[in-house]
């Protein structure tokens, strides 16, 4: 089954002029640019672990290339090639035209070429490798946050587990949170604008409480979040009262916005970066020197708790 | 289950100077050095079909590396990082361990840095992505055969397939053709000593014949293949009469060794290029200006047939 469905993806494969070989041989011939570190992040998607069995394909398949850009996105970098793996039940030519549909639409809006990988039998599954650039230095990293630095989350959180919560339930889901669950938007050219201004980015993939506490634990910092302060959209105010909206911005998984921290001084800095790349920012809280993330409301809490991680969906 | 097993995989991981950050992070962070292309495969397999599901750990994380390598391998590529993707049914510490005693082993052969990756809940499944590096204008791909050329082939054929055929049959497996199943050894030295040399190259792991067919097809080149000059270990002869040991060498996949064609001029070079990377090379043929790949025997048949690829065992 693996040549045709090579060939098909060759055939509406883009490429770049960095590109000496692209898909067909043993491996591709990549040319980095003098000066440049690489960047390399893998993430992988199984069904019915990842994404609902009944996914539309073209949704599989941007949201497998979604999820990697995201992460090139929290380093600052520029995305630039990707490789694919498919693991398909059978040679599903239709399947694999619509994944594309989504995969490629992604793809073209990054510049991105897919330039190599492989298909393969076995129980659906996607993995993805994506290739970025960035100037040495520039790099955002984990570790990078201070005390006293502000915590800012771009976008809107909670509207992916909204649309999962939905969906658990049964019942209809929302087109606006499905399409965030569905196709997250990579933010790229916000992590791009944060270079130099960012103290620490990461994505939020496993929810925001969770990927902070990866920050402070890799820099050394607490955090306090006043979860009043989050970001909801107006299909999640819609959907959600206030306290299980409360538990999906802060808790809930697969939003792909970043979070990071920057110094106080930074804030004029972040808001033009943040104009410049078109995503809103919210500041939603500050590091400090305690351990762990710490949450605090209008009602006044203000516990360290342990911070639970995005469950997915089939435990 | 994530973090517990990405921890474990990371204080195993050896380092590189060329690695500025490694796994922990949203990505890794690489120094290419200037004047050098980036060389790219990726390779999945899945349990049940790209090994048997009670294959050891230890296997399983050798192979998964060593197809990755063999396409650098291929390439004339020298291998420096690799992510990986290890979907699993349950967080089964034992099963990493293992795995990564085979993964690691040969990772460190080879001077291979474990830089990133993912692990995620699902149906056992590996995926492997490797980087290496190549001088511009030196790497071997397929379509630069040309008629005329010898045909040469390192090490042995049929091994793998001698040990599928066996297990197939529910005999006992001979240890030493399982060893080449379970851990196949990636050319790496000798598609470093090829360069320049070979004119096109391909490693062996849909089955010889398939996969020169592949080299024919892109460099608009036919091949006559003498069958009976195909290398053979002593385990193989020992195990299999001669026609099926015949087409388990021509047609068998998994052996990942080398195939490639040079100038007949260069006999030597090639001959050299061997002993000094340790793997015995074999002429089993010539390019010509027909099209496919025929097969000769002692037998005196010449045929040119549709080259069969490796069935995968699971069908």
């Amino acid at each position: 089954m693996e040549f045709d469905l090579i060939a098909r993806i060759r055939d509406r494969a883009a490429s770049r002029g960095d590109v000496v070989l692209g898909i067909g041989d043993d491996a591709a011939l990549l040319q980095p640019p003098a000066g440049t570190l690489l960047v390399v992040a893998m993430d992988t998607l199984n069904s019915g672990v990842h994404f609902p069995p009944e996914t539309a394909p073209a949704d599989i398949g941007w949201k497998a290339l979604a999820v990697n850009l995201s992460d090139l996105a929290a380093m600052g970098a520029l995305p630039a090639w990707c490789t694919l793996s498919l693991s398909l039940p059978d040679a599903d030519a239709t399947f694999v035209d619509g994944f594309l549909d989504g995969f490629l639409a992604l793809a073209a809006q990054h510049d991105v070429a897919l330039v190599g990988g492989d298909t393969t039998r076995g129980p659906l599954s996607v993995c993805v490798t994506v290739h970025g650039l960035v100037e040495p230095g520039m790099a955002m990293c984990r570790d990078g946050a201070r005390v006293g630095d502000d915590i800012w989350v771009s976008g809107s959180l909670g509207d992916a587990a909204g649309a999962l919560a939905q969906w658990k339930s049964n019942g209809d889901v929302d087109a606006v949170l499905r399409a965030r669950l569905d196709r997250p938007t990579p933010r790229v050219a916000l992590g791009r604008a944060l270079r130099g201004i960012a103290s620490a980015c990461i994505d939020v993939s496993d929810g925001l409480l969770a990927d902070l506490g990866h920050v402070c634990r890799a820099s050394g910092v607490g955090a306090l979040v006043d979860v009043d302060a989050l970001p909801a959209s107006d299909a999640l105010r819609a959907t959600f009262d206030s306290e299980p909206r409360r538990q999906l911005q802060a808790t809930g998984g697969d939003d792909y916005e970043l979070c990071f921290s920057a110094p106080a001084a930074a804030q004029a800095a972040v808001l033009a970066g943040a104009l410049q790349a078109g995503v809103a920012v919210t500041r939603i809280g500050r590091l400090d020197a305690r351990g762990g993330v710490a949450t605090l409301t209008s009602a006044g809490a203000d516990w360290r708790a342990p911070t639970p991680g995005w469950q997915h969906f089939a435990a």
